[in-house]
């Protein structure tokens, strides 16, 4: 007898069909004699239903209200849910996050999980209940409704996982696992057996958006064995996230190629090449609570420099607005940007103990006349900015360059 | 400075628009320097959606997961209520049930409230902000969601104001006060300024559906002043259901004419005129969960005695069995009935202290030929049981006959 904690995101829970399927699913792990605790997503299309009846009435809601809001979508899951498990004759009990108690900071709308007790879940596990949790959401402290951020079920999952100290967390998607890259822009594309961590983390950063970063993370600080599985296919068997190069039964060098254009950059031309001007751009772009992603700085020849950044294309207006703010104090000669940029990259553990991928990734880019107008390395990655226009060109040129689509 | 508790109902808060137009109204209160706590019901149809959903996956859905689907309905409704505040440049702040917390019992669907905690609210209340409260809803001891029946808005809005000691609970509808009766059967329907508690009883139950009925009995309780207004009509001042009836502004004899066609009738016929006789009928009738309203014996000459009683239309067929089943038990000769019938009532508590009132209603009755079934009479009503096709006639030359279209 296992403990599995089995996410269902808002697809596979998308119509009242669709959860009755689920439920069959869940009571299939149940009828082996698994301990079974399932986390929903709002119904697919139900977010965007509430964040547009939101923006009718604020047109900037406030986060506090917001995640008030957003979490009856989950809400609404789990009860239907439990239903369909009670129709076919299963003992099952729906929490919200608040009932769990899945405490976060009271960070609305992109709240962080601070602790989970897991006695009343335990307690109905052990009477042969199915526990059929709301995911995304939270409690602060005061009692405040919170939500985890767009993605978050998978976090509520692997979060329930570690606390409950379960065997597997089963991750249902729309896709039936990690592939080598997205198959709609490569038919190619494989599915991968197992990923590493560290590989599915860069993965998912991204935008292979199979999973949401931060429960990558938290799946391999806290040992969570995760699996990725499509909620449509009975018999596939997913994709396994290892913690261990060890458990890597492919050998590949390079396991994947990911995309992302959510991306902006920001250039900021002619600052004084000073110590602590990099802390004088970044940390009003700090301060307004933007994140960056990949930063880069060039020495000019006249004792100034440049130095370029990217953040989130949805706050590229705010975070140009905020440079604009400081730009006088300090002394910079001009501040541009484009938000027409997509990030490519390469993925793969291999590639530390092998010369000649970003060689190879360079000069395959420039046999199409791609122009690369960033890049930033790490040890299992090598990531290229370019014109987003290219961007599908460049992930199908990578993935054959090198040889993705071999099993 | 007031503390005001204002109540809206789903059809006052159906798109974002009406809620917009709700938070306008509350800003007015605000700004003349009231606290104001708001009660609200799920937006009109959402309820309905809701239930459609649940009967999807689970034909008879469970009760504590109904709780929590249906729930989500004023919660939705809080956010959204809130967040037009705010856009008017007011602080507010949204509570579910479980939030405030409203503590009931765990009759999931049909709760009741045990205890309502304050704290938060007051400090809310001093520091400036509107309090948005979820109606309809509550939290049991061990924090399962519970719900207080459909209409159970109210009873929150009245339940809030006792615990806040508020100095007047405002009940909105789509109708701007309690009418000498139905306006959509007698055109000169007049709204009352007041009626007392006892009068508003009286028209609740016999079907002048404007308040719940169980937030009259509380609001009673607990001296609670109770106001019903339109929330689609800025200058009305509404009806104000008063508790003495020294309070009573205007001295009519009769307040309104009643009336209610979902009841059916049951005639015993030839039962033993022996003691213990109505609690051998009545008592498999009540152990059948059955409500009696009206209940009337005659004896006969034979040594037997007729017994006629009420019951709601839906629950006639059901009544009937039952007593078939006792039918040769308690010695009847026949059981009949007839489920087209109206009950049409004179409400008020001049009566009281008037003689005449009876006859007149017996013989405005009498002069359109309207036969009387059955009459039962408490201190401040008569009602009459007739054949329903006369109702509406009936409503309209009582109306006429008591001067209740005369200011």
């Amino acid at each position: 007898m296992a403990l599995i904690v089995q996410k269902y995101g808002g697809t596979s829970v998308g119509t009242p069909e669709r959860i009755k399927n689920v439920a069959q699913r869940v009571a299939k792990f149940k009828m082996l004699g698994h301990q079974v605790v399932v986390v929903v997503s709002a119904m697919s299309g139900e977010t965007n239903r509430l964040v547009a009846l939101a923006k009718e009435v604020q047109p900037n809601p406030d986060l506090r209200e917001m995640d008030v809001l957003l979490s009856t979508g989950e809400q609404v899951t789990i009860a239907l849910l439990s239903m369909a498990l009670m129709e076919l004759g299963l003992k099952a009990r729906s929490y919200t996050g608040a009932q769990v108690k899945i405490v976060t900071d009271s960070a609305f709308s992109k709240a962080r999980i601070l602790d989970i007790e897991e006695r009343n879940m335990r307690a109905d596990l052990d009477a042969g209940h199915v526990v059929v949790v709301a995911g995304f959401q939270g409690v602060d402290e005061k009692g405040n409704i919170t939500t985890l951020g767009r993605g978050g079920s998978d976090t509520t999952g692997v979060a329930l996982a570690a606390a409950l100290k379960a065997d597997e967390c089963q991750i249902y998607t729309d896709v039936d696992g990690v592939y080598t890259t997205d198959p709609r822009v490569v038919p190619e594309a494989r599915r991968l057996k197992t990923v590493t961590f560290e590989e599915m983390l860069e993965m998912a950063s991204l935008g292979s958006k199979v999973l949401q970063i931060r429960s990558v993370e938290f799946a391999g600080k806290y040992k969570v064995k995760l699996r990725v599985l499509s909620s449509f296919d009975d018999e596939g068997e997913g994709t396994l996230i290892t913690f261990e190069e060890e458990d890597r039964m492919e050998q590949a060098i390079i396991s994947g190629i990911a995309f992302n254009r959510d991306e902006a950059k920001i250039t900021v031309l002619g600052v004084p090449d000073r110590p602590g001007i990099a802390y004088q751009i970044l940390g009003p772009v700090g301060d307004a609570n933007i994140d960056v992603d990949m930063i880069i700085q060039n020495v000019g020849a006249d004792g100034t420099t440049d130095f370029t950044f990217t953040v989130h294309r949805n706050e590229y207006k705010k975070a140009l607005e905020v440079l604009k703010g400081v730009q006088a104090h300090i002394g910079a000669r001009e501040i541009t940007g484009d938000d027409r940029i997509a990030k490519v990259s390469v993925v793969g553990v291999g590639m530390r103990s092998h010369a000649g991928i970003a060689s190879t990734m360079f000069r395959t880019l420039a046999e199409e006349g791609i122009n690369i107008q960033m890049i930033s390395t790490s040890e299992i990655k090598i990531s290229v900015v370019i014109n987003e226009k290219y961007m599908e060109l460049a992930v199908r040129v990578l993935h054959k360059a090198f040889g993705l689509e071999e099993a």
